[in-house]
């Protein structure tokens, strides 16, 4: 019976700069096994993510490496197959933080029941899930935006962007966004309604952000960094806000990044920047959840997934973040 | 009577990069008289600060330009001569924000008078001025600093670095200070009490603040920017706090400043940093000059003056600043 053969995707090498299918491995073993207080999922969606590509260096700054030799984890919605405790019993859906595997067995008390019938399982993978609550705390929290103020986001069309520009739409901001390609800025302009969207990949970017911003920056929600940021930071206000959620531009380097210096910029704008992980709203998740499944109702938000099958993929769906490519939530379907 | 004669400093063309005497004129004019609400100011002290060279650009950022052929401004100690306010009479000593000037009239709206008995005068343009203004709020409310934690400050032995470090110091933090010169380092360690003082100028600076932050770095004052500051924001930790008060390495920078790119070390920290200007903090300096004050009287913070005697050598105090030289509150005393 094919369920028994349980495949896992381990990291077989540090990437040096951009991360190739060589650093991955696909090992097979044994079903794992529950202990007491565990369950044991089939991995229905495992996520790829940015932030991913940190964890795969010695030392990756503020989450814990990857091993060598071991599988990658990450965010998972996996159906229970066993169950060692008594608050989950087979056929439950959960979310786990857990392996890129067909199964594992997971501590119990690391789990979120989910309920497939309020919402699909894929959303806690998205805007339900950890990429809804980077946006949701991100820009509420760090950016905090005022009706009629100025909006930029970079990575727009990713799933983490297209839902912070949508929030700043909610509450009554201008919303520009940043993203790399003409699909991207028609999906931004024409089916989120954002009030601008521009590739930064034009010559004429400079020009294109500055007709787009008039009245400056206020709140700009970083996903990339590098130079596209550079232009940006020239653009902001007195008070602006800076919400450094990612810097994609950088994960993939391998000596420094050089650019001007900014600093001095926050001083003669008496502006703010503020990194962070969503992990520090843990608490407020509830909140979050529920507005962000409020507005999905109301159909005040839209979110895409682009879904590509197969655990064996899943190294190719990591990649795929990186070439900019991918509109919404990049998801890999495993069973 | 020589009181007859007014000479005004004036800004003859704007610096290319360091500011020279070349760039600075004194005319000679009338005394001027007051209007109906001002009076008339005989300039007993006048500061030279840092943050005036921006005001010597064209496009200065955050405070208006000093324009071509007219006298330069910044915070004076005057004594009043003439008064047409019913505030202020004949020998009242007060602060304004006024020209370069052995005499100007000045809105009575404008100025603040002083005690004489309660601090010395020139205190009104140091600890109890604008610079410990900057220190206090900057540190603790941008900084936040909580006992143990670490900060570090640079330009330690400026008037400003060196309240920001004592009230540090005072809030039981471990402190270490920037400077660039021994006697500056002697002066931090064995007269603030510094916890560690470093020479920013030797070779092994990188190794010495390892060193000197075992435990990393959880504020960051930062007056200069530049490779400095590069360094200090490699070992700050977890929620760090950056405060953005000056940038005197860049403020003669006739291009931009290249170094690393610094928004992921914020990333990866969860940090924050945040610019400002003192201005901002204005309905709370009453709070402010309490506090100092009661410090003041409790011997628990000290401050150094250097005071340059004669109007006619304000340009060559304030090119001091860039040289490096001066420990604590630079003032030029004109009458």
């Amino acid at each position: 019976m094919s369920a028994q053969r349980n495949r896992q995707i381990t990291l077989v090498s540090r990437p040096q700069g951009l991360p190739t299918l060589a650093n991955f491995r696909i090992v097979e073993g044994h079903l794992p096994a529950a202990k007491n207080g565990e369950v044991v999922i089939q991995t229905v969606y495992l996520s790829v993510d940015p932030y991913m590509r940190n964890r795969m260096n010695e030392s990756s700054g503020y989450i814990s490496a990857f091993q060598i030799g071991h599988p990658l984890t990450g965010g998972v919605v996996g159906k229970v197959i066993e169950s060692k405790s008594p608050s989950y019993k087979p056929g439950d859906f959960v979310l786990a933080f857990s392996e890129w595997a067909d199964f594992s067995a997971v501590s119990s008390n690391e789990l979120q029941k989910l309920d497939s019938s309020r919402a699909p399982l894929s959303t806690a993978l998205g805007i339900l899930g950890m990429p809804g609550m980077t946006a949701y705390f991100g820009l509420l929290d760090i950016g905090k935006p005022k009706p009629d103020e100025t909006v930029v986001v970079s990575a727009a069309a990713g799933i983490v962007g297209s839902i912070v520009g949508q929030i700043a739409k909610i509450k009554g901001c201008r919303v520009v966004g940043l993203a790399g390609s003409d699909a991207k800025i028609d999906y931004l302009v024409h089916e989120l309604k954002f009030d601008h969207a521009i590739n930064y990949k034009k010559n004429n970017f400079a020009d294109l952000l500055r007709e787009a911003t008039p009245n400056g920056v206020d709140v700009y929600f970083d996903n990339v960094g590098g130079d596209i940021t550079d232009h940006v930071l020239h653009r902001i206000n007195r008070h602006a806000r800076i919400v450094v959620c990612g810097q994609i531009s950088m994960y993939n380097a391998s000596k420094p990044d050089i650019g001007p210096r900014n600093l001095y910029l926050l001083l003669i704008n008496s502006a703010l920047a503020k990194g962070f992980i969503v992990d520090e709203y843990e608490e407020r998740f509830p909140e979050g959840i529920r507005q962000l499944s409020q507005w999905l109702q109301e159909r005040k938000i839209k979110y895409r997934e682009n879904i590509i099958e197969g655990l064996e993929n899943a190294p190719n769906a990591f990649l795929g973040l990186f070439s900019g490519d991918n509109i919404g939530k990049q998801l890999v379907k495993v069973s």
